[in-house]
């Protein structure tokens, strides 16, 4: 009998928001493939008795390639186990859960996918940012920065105003980043926030403006870049530790680093 | 002491779609203050010893106001009550939590905002679409049709090729969405998706083209629209029971019913 495969989100990092679906799934797992980037305390839920595998595409194992991924999911399904791919935040996000979807159908097996909590909303919700806000945005743009799926050429040419926009995987060509976006017609002053390894304990926090986007700092991945006004609503109080750069009335930057821990000071 | 409150994602409907954070919210919460639409599954987790109150400004109590929902959080809070706030989705799109969040933090209440698995993701992995495709969608747009926070009037004048758009809340008013999609730039020609009651039992799902859309009928809210080329690998497999408009070459669209259930005959 053929095995089945659940396409499954891992959430941005907190291994508590995992979905209760997605914990279930991880525990009757025969064999886990699993994306680079994963937490520890996620992967740490997995069965002994399941195999792990990371195949990720960056990192350790550099020269897999999505070909690969695809023949073991359907390998492994052929013999008959419950696999489960593991993906960061939501599988139908930059996920290229499509290429994988498609060639299981092809191989008759049975997929089911889970959603999880995509990265754009864990970290909004642990910087405190509404990604939209009555009278200030009512739309949100998610494109990815690096991306085996989708490169920065494939950006939108014109990004309406009032559209909170999210980069995944920003990389660190800040300048590069900030160029496009300012070319498809956000302001300069737009207030922007890098959010690295958010809902996790080792979370870092960058707010800038989009024109000073350049001269920040690079944070480890996994981290995404939130453009757009309702980024003046972070809460800095929710920060366990945040660097931030707050303009000064001369247009320069001032690095603050804001120790957060029982601060009740704000930042600007 | 004073109470803290949650902003809590309940997800798309599948009470299983609740993360494990929110899950443990629900279990704690001495009140939980909910919108309208969340699923009964989900309802039913709430501890009997808690306060359930209904604050939906649709349906029932069609008179309670943002404010009122406010001053109840706050209340609620200085009684030292440990308040969820239970939202569709995530708290942080199309869910007022940007106002919420303002004057918790101005009465000194201390919030914590769970996230959840936003409609969009529920409903691309019930019915299998990737919102994502390499060379196909580089890109997702999060509008919303109706709401109290952001209506049609700001939606993007322009959406570039390649964007996977979602409508929150379309409404009925399908003609409109069509016609204010086409005059953002999407083609008559795109493949759209009205899922309704994404992960629940209930779940039905309408395809169509942009052009056909005026002649979708009205399925039950919770609902959303996906449009864009990656609608095209939505799986009819998945569906438990599937209305879908055919687009003849005449234009015409006829509207077939399939009764999924065991059923493994393609539909197009």
């Amino acid at each position: 009998m053929k095995g089945k495969v659940y396409l499954v989100g891992a959430g941005p990092g907190d291994p508590e928001l995992l979905t209760v679906k997605a914990f279930k799934a991880l525990k009757i797992a025969d064999v886990v493939l699993h994306d680079e980037l994963i937490s520890p305390g996620i992967l740490a839920l997995v069965p002994k008795t399941a195999q792990l595998r990371g195949v990720g595409k960056r990192g350790g194992r550099k020269n897999i390639r999505q070909e690969e991924i695809n023949a073991l999911l359907v390998q492994f399904a052929l013999l008959g186990m419950q696999v489960v791919r593991l993906k960061g935040g939501d599988p139908m996000i930059f996920g290229r859960a499509g290429e994988e979807i498609e060639v299981l159908r092809r191989a008759g097996i049975e997929v089911e996918v889970i959603p999880g909590v995509t990265a754009a909303l864990g970290a909004a919700a642990s910087v405190q940012i509404p990604l939209t806000h009555r009278d200030i945005s009512s739309a949100v743009l998610v494109v990815t920065g690096h991306s085996s799926e989708a490169g920065p050429d494939n950006w939108p040419g014109h990004i309406s105003p009032g559209t909170t926009v999210v980069v995944y995987m920003p990389g660190y060509s800040y300048e590069n980043t900030a160029r496009r976006l300012m070319a498809a017609g956000l302001k300069e002053s737009t207030p922007c926030a890098i959010i690295s390894q958010a809902t996790t304990a080792d979370k870092q926090v960058y707010r800038t403006t989009l024109d000073a986007l350049p001269r920040v700092p690079r944070l480890p991945a996994p981290a995404l870049l939130v453009a757009g006004e309702v980024v003046r609503f972070a809460d800095h109080y929710a920060l366990q530790q945040q660097f931030s750069w707050a303009a000064e009335p001369s247009g320069k930057a001032t690095l603050q680093f804001l120790a957060q821990a029982g601060s009740q000071e704000q930042s600007e």
